[in-house]
């Protein structure tokens, strides 16, 4: 079921053009993809939001955004102009028929439907939006509709929200990001596992010991208190980033690479996610809410006195789970999470632990025999380690001595003298592209959601409150005990 | 089967103390070894040689040997003089009863006849210099006795030599020396395999596609050809180095380091070496001789036109073979050898090359999925790369780009700032520390000979001569072609 290949966009209709995704990451993206030659020629590009700006105030706007957002040497007076040029704008009441009419006359005539109407918006009037869109009789053919997080906040609402879009928009025209799969070492995950013969063959419960997910932020809420208050680490980060890289590490090799063969592959891992019981609440789940502390040695206070937190808030800024897959590969091997804000270090990680060798024949002199790791770092560097255990040269009085070094594809180096692109860049390439494997079907999401849930329902029905920790540490101590409660520790 | 400890010895012996392997390596390693506070307490070091030489007159030899051959930054006047210090000498004629019992009189009273002999001299003189020790009452007990290749130039000569010397010394006393067992990335070759659960799930006729093994000299005969003509590239290189990095690289897990468990694992490799037989000759082997041609941008002769070398003579300055290992594990996989002088470079390195990937997922514009390879480089510089596909950062039209990256161990940055060894330093502290390990047992010499000399047979009665090549190249076009006949192709 490969979809035939989708003819270029002939307009891109950014939503919430004036908001900070736009401005951050959207607007210098297409900045990037403009200047290096990959948007189709003559793709007009719409800025649309309430504010009353006109095509000249929106494109200082977009100036604004470059000017902070793209480094220096990637921008000259010259190439921003030109770029701009290619804006318009359109100020919106996406309720309103005649607002509708006015964005669509900014277009070119469309031959096929086909334009990328991006919502960098409230998931809350991505509903409205498309309505008026179809009102407005742009929807049709191959136009494509790209939609983020949080597609609800638990399976009943992201149905609500899927169905919203999906009235609208067929399935395949649907576009749903997680930034994180636009990252380059999430992609280069894939290319290691199925370019090379090297890890298959200890891909699964007889060769990995445990495999780790770490995304930790140092950052506090910092003025999203309104919306993270409602919904917490596990919400926010586990359901979506955290189960896709989860997914992609887990999953069988598909029969290619098109959207259809990996994401089958991606749902079937999520659908083997055992439920976490009420039972396995306290021995497998362990929710954090951080305290006053200092984190890069500044004091920072803690969750509850932050502007815009509820009082006595039970809102998880940390957590700590451990996942098990229920397929023939990976049964009985632990998959353990944790992602929080107010952590000592910002950094997204996953490390495989490969099994121990069965016998040391080097004997005690020689050291200990620590396991193969694939160390696979999104962030902040993007860097893909192997550790191996080697000689350490020179002449040990009592036989060898051994010790594990890196064998390091560093994504900077091995590849020196490339910019280090924004992970948007290469999912925006991919909409206007129409291709999809790098996004997140519907059933993903709420088979990712129905995990979730199970977690949250869980908690509240054994009163499981989160666990206070010092800003600053690695959460509660019984997120370290968590692991080697099964005797395995989180690597550093 | 493992010995008890060998007590340290306190004398070192070192016959062809004048010759050239004293003068490059085992005095620098000697010196080295002192420096580094890793010789026993009290050590004697004897040079013994039929130069009339004073303790003095040699020491001032040994003197010349470091400034030559240990670098600037390793010594220094105090330091070497204080090593000359443990010097004697002693001038000998190994067939005079009263010339050994003078050498016996420079040592110190033996406790327990711990005494190393190191015979850097011609293998001709190895009986007769074990049996002037045994008159002399010097092999008793722990004493060890060093020997080195040729251990014959046949099976037939080669037991010769192991009994003349066996006659005298029991074989857990007798250390062989094959110096190429003492370079690190050798040894770094069994932690790899042992260490690192990573590979052993696919080493073997699943995972290995083939095996390559290159020693490549620039040098030519290098008035060393009233030796090289009578033995030939075959005999000189193959049936030693090649078949021991061979064995090391085939061998099943030994129980554990000793030298016994080793050398058992390494007989079986060796014993399971398909027997080249005269039909195979044309396919599974090639003998080469070079002709004149140029080298580094020099001009260099023929081997027929070198000093020393017989007219018409037939001898092999290369060669390449396929060899074929029958047991379970390496059933199918072939392990191709080449090794030859007057090559365009001087390296030395195995090969693994793995399987590839059973499906590629990823389609054609991905590029071509290169196979993995784990490359272990002996000469000139040590390193080991694994060779895996990664993605190029960065946005290609039609889906991902990859490429195959290094993963380096290189022993020199990894471990910066450590002097390099010689060989034979690990060698000579474990003939010291009584560790057998990196030697070779007489088994091995004696199977390694038996395959090599069905080889040298077939060649004499198919009436297989050496196919020039330009000296500069890398070997004869049929030794190009000797992996092509089998759908491989030489490693660059």
């Amino acid at each position: 079921m490969t979809l035939p290949p989708a003819a270029p966009p002939v307009a891109l209709i950014l939503f919430g053009a004036t908001g900070d995704l736009s401005q951050r990451m959207l607007i210098p993206s297409l900045y990037h993809l403009w200047r290096d030659g990959l948007l189709p020629k003559g793709l007009v590009l719409v800025g649309a939001a309430r504010s009353p700006l006109d095509d000249d105030g929106f494109r200082a706007f977009a100036a604004e955004s470059l000017g902070r957002f793209v480094a220096a040497e990637h921008k000259d007076d010259a190439s921003v102009a030109a770029f701009l040029q290619d804006w318009r704008y359109s100020a919106v009441d996406v309720n309103s028929a005649d607002s509708m009419a006015t964005l669509k006359a900014t277009l070119p005539s469309l031959t096929d439907g086909n334009v990328v109407f991006y919502l960098a918006t409230s998931p809350s009037i991505y509903g409205s939006i498309a309505q008026g869109l179809q009102q407005a009789g742009m929807t049709g053919g191959q136009s494509r509709v790209v939609i983020e997080k949080p597609i609800g906040k638990n399976l009943a609402t992201s149905i609500e929200v899927n169905q919203a879009v999906g009235k609208i928009f067929r399935e395949e025209q649907i576009y749903r990001i997680d930034h994180y799969l636009g990252k380059e070492t999430v992609q280069n995950l894939l290319v290691l596992r199925f370019g090379n013969m090297l890890f298959e063959p200890l891909w699964n419960n007889q060769g990995i010991e445990q495999v780790q997910i770490t995304l930790s932020e140092t950052v506090g809420v910092e003025g999203r208190a309104a919306y993270y208050d409602t919904m917490g680490a596990l919400r926010d980060m586990v359901q979506n980033h955290v189960l896709q890289l989860l997914a992609l590490v887990a999953m069988e090799p598909p029969s290619d690479m098109n959207a259809a063969a990996v994401r089958n592959e991606k749902i079937k891992v999520l659908r083997s996610l055992r439920p976490i019981t009420p039972d396995m609440i306290s021995t497998h789940t362990v929710a954090g809410q951080y305290t006053a502390g200092a984190v890069n040695s500044g004091a920072v206070k803690g969750y509850l006195d932050e502007d815009g937190v509820a009082q006595n808030s039970i809102n998880d800024s940390f957590v700590a789970l451990r996942a098990d897959i229920d397929n023939w590969r990976w049964s009985g091997v632990p998959f353990y999470i944790r992602t929080g804000k107010r952590m000592p270090t910002r950094y997204s990680e996953i490390v495989i632990v490969f099994k121990p060798v069965p016998h040391n024949i080097f004997g005690r002199g020689g050291g200990i025999l620590a396991p193969n790791k694939l160390i696979i770092r999104l962030q902040p560097e993007e860097v893909i380690s192997l550790m191996v255990m080697a000689k350490e040269p020179g002449l040990a009085r009592d036989g060898m001595q051994m010790r594990d070094v890196p064998l390091d594809v560093s994504l900077t180096t091995a590849f020196a003298g490339q910019r280090r692109r924004i992970a948007y860049e290469r999912l925006m390439l991919d909409v206007i592209e129409g291709n999809g494997t790098l996004f997140v079907r519907r059933d993903e999401v709420e088979a990712a959601w129905a995990w979730i849930d199970a977690i949250a329902e869980g908690w509240k029905r054994t009163g499981h409150t989160p666990k206070p920790y010092t800003a600053g540490s690695w959460g509660p101590s019984s997120a370290i005990a968590l692991p080697e409660r099964f005797g395995h520790r989180w690597h550093d």
